[in-house]
């Protein structure tokens, strides 16, 4: 079935661009994107219109990092670092997911809450709790969202209530494996082990061999705090670098998403960039956990592709619009970081990297991509003061730096409407 | 006439310290804080009691930091530094303030956004314009708000729209004066050279004298960027620092408050101290416009007064909530910005400096001040997530980073209610 939406539709080609159609139609069959066009062409004329009148028409947004089992305490528990921060605050959140019945509650109500700020696909971490990551999987699922969700792994230094056997692990695993298919393609899984200090190597290798076996896309954290670097490299005598103690067991590789790479050198830089691995930036995480702010523009500058996380609940901004303003706000305190030589990011950057970036993840080209199901959020932008005398890429901009759920009046995912508090025009 | 507010109350006696009182009483006489007690006294059973339940009753938000006439803007323009920011986006911006119906419209959405924010105090710049100037405090005064407004000084370097005359200035700011005083106690008028660059010596000189003689207030900018520090250098090369441009001319002393202080060396810092001039920290401004990060752990080390303002326009957070936030996540880039030196700030300062700093400049004592009208923000906190489990710290952090003005329920200011979007329980 075709049918049409008509609004001011704005798009991320590349980074830094924006096309930007007032009043123009997105042509539909099946939910599927046939066409971005100023007007109905030839044989569209007839077909049923949703028209947004003069609201923005955005890409749906890609948060490629974050913690479904944190989600409890999104918004406390900013007083530390990183791992200290994981075992006073985080650990015990994600501990307490052993229990279906409260995994239930929260992963419905975190499901809604991501639609209803227009996140329409994830990247995502469960717990080591398989019963739990098949709930978390089952609620978005049933919320419309899109994604890839990982099963943790973690065989070491989780403390007495959040650590598996081996074996157990790696028996989890497959169970999990086994009975996750029925969401896909909606909801596929991704390997996950947390990182490096979690995983003795022998999980690590058989990680590394079922991601090749299986074809798996592979997550977990890289670089993001002194700390933890120096843990590693305790762990790791071997490896120069943190990522090759990913890269020796074979988790490093076109689809592998790596989260913060905040202190990653110029050498893991390199490494990312040939390994074809994404860099997922999550700005609010690493102010919160002070854990420094990542080179995105020199990433960017060298061909490493990145994308944008909310990394709740470290970041506390569960809307990727917000994670957008905080993604400009990091880039220019980077800025400060190195005397002006890594150039800030804009808004119409911020906004590329948490959408068309985030959509390669998943195969999907850029923009309102032809030949993909729709993914898009309607902004209202009303409320947040006149649109006259404002051009289409400065209301973009004061809706990433003022618009929140309350203006987000409509989401579409996997081609068809899951959200939308408010009616249509 | 007697009444008692009930709920969960949270003050800040002093930096860092949290007085909670789960279920608490505030006892009012005629809007007057008489006590804030577990249960009624003696001679208060009788009183009729609004009970906000399980909510978050706060101090209420001063923000002392804001420019009325960049409300428009609120939002965009994040792309250049301050100098070329005021030349290409404020300037023109506020010169639209001459039209009084433009004006009308604007300041009486922006008194309307401040109430439902939770904003009961302002320290405001309004334009150069007089007639604007009286209609923006009649329009907070009407919206229930309180607070110094000043009818802006700036008599060069404004360009062809937005410049006066010296006599002008003069005429004008008197004519100001004359008309104001039908909004006080409410809205007071504060005297308000823009800052160095805008005013000659000879209007500086003026406005120090007429502070003296009416006993008024001041309010300007200070050494918030580097390009506007060497400007001053150069407009006044006796002066050895930026401050001294105020201090020569009679404008520093314990009525003063200076927004920015980014690059205050040490020696300004002790300037500031020893005169008692309150420094406006502006946490979002301060990265939007690459300024730098103010040195506020140091400030309140050494004995500097600090309170918090949103900045608007250079600032996109109208809520004091999120410049709360904003001021914890701008600490922590001051800390890496120092290599860990200057400890970051906690939640908990940061409700200190959005509220109890604040007052003193009005001469109110911390927390809810017995013998001051009531100033008081109700949060509720439902859709943020369970409360069970969580203390009245964890739950003032998590408002503070996610709470909008959806959370916010009841506003009191002066004594009386004068916002609430949602009923009472």
């Amino acid at each position: 079935m075709r049918s049409i939406l008509r609004g001011n539709l704005i798009q991320a080609p590349a980074l830094g661009q924006l096309d930007c159609l007032p009043g123009g139609c997105l042509l539909l069959e099946d939910g599927v994107v046939r066409g971005v066009v100023p007007t109905p062409p030839e044989g569209w004329q007839e077909v049923p219109v949703t028209d947004y009148g003069n609201r923005l028409i955005l890409q749906g947004f890609v948060d490629a990092h974050l913690h479904g089992p944190q989600y409890p305490m999104l918004g406390t528990a900013m007083d530390l670092p990183l791992l200290e921060w994981l075992e006073r605050y985080a650990f015990p959140t994600e501990a307490r997911f052993a229990d279906p019945d409260y995994a239930r509650a929260v992963y419905r109500a975190l499901a809604a809450d991501l639609a209803a700020h227009g996140t329409t696909r994830v990247v995502m971490f469960s717990s080591l709790h398989t019963d739990a990551t098949l709930i978390l999987m089952e609620e978005l699922a049933r919320a419309g969202l899109w994604g890839y969700v990982g099963k943790v792994n973690m065989d070491r230094n989780g403390g007495k209530n959040l650590q598996e056997d081996t074996e157990d692990s790696k028996r989890e695993t497959l169970r999990w494996l086994e009975q996750c298919g029925v969401f896909a393609p909606q909801i596929r899984p991704i390997l996950t082990p947390r990182f490096t200090p979690s995983c003795t190597d022998g999980l690590m290798a058989w990680l590394g061999a079922l991601a090749r076996e299986r074809d798996l896309p592979v997550q977990s954290h890289l670089s993001e705090n002194t700390g933890e670097i120096a843990w590693v490299r305790e762990l790791h005598p071997g490896c120069a670098e943190y990522w090759e103690s990913y890269a020796k067991f074979g988790l490093w590789n076109g689809r592998t998403a790596m989260a913060h790479c905040v202190h990653s050198s110029a050498r893991e830089r390199q490494a990312m960039r040939e390994a074809g691995v994404l860099a997922v930036h999550c700005p609010d995480s690493n102010i919160n956990l002070c854990s420094g702010v990542a080179p995105v523009r020199r990433m960017l500058d060298e061909g490493v592709s990145v994308a944008l996380g909310s990394d709740i609940a470290a970041g506390a901004c569960l809307g990727m619009l917000e994670v957008m303003s905080q993604t400009v706000r990091a880039s220019k305190a980077r800025s400060l970081l190195t005397d002006g030589a890594d150039r800030p990011l804009t808004a119409a950057e911020a906004y590329y990297l948490g959408t068309t970036a985030g959509q390669r993840f998943f195969g999907v080209g850029a923009g309102f991509a032809a030949g993909e199901r729709l993914h898009a959020v309607v902004v209202d932008d009303n409320a947040l003061g006149p649109a006259s005398g404002l051009t289409l890429p400065q209301r973009l901009e004061r809706a990433i730096y003022r618009a929140g759920q309350a203006e987000i009046c409509a989401v579409w995912a996997g081609g068809r409407q899951i959200g939308g508090q408010r009616g249509f025009l």
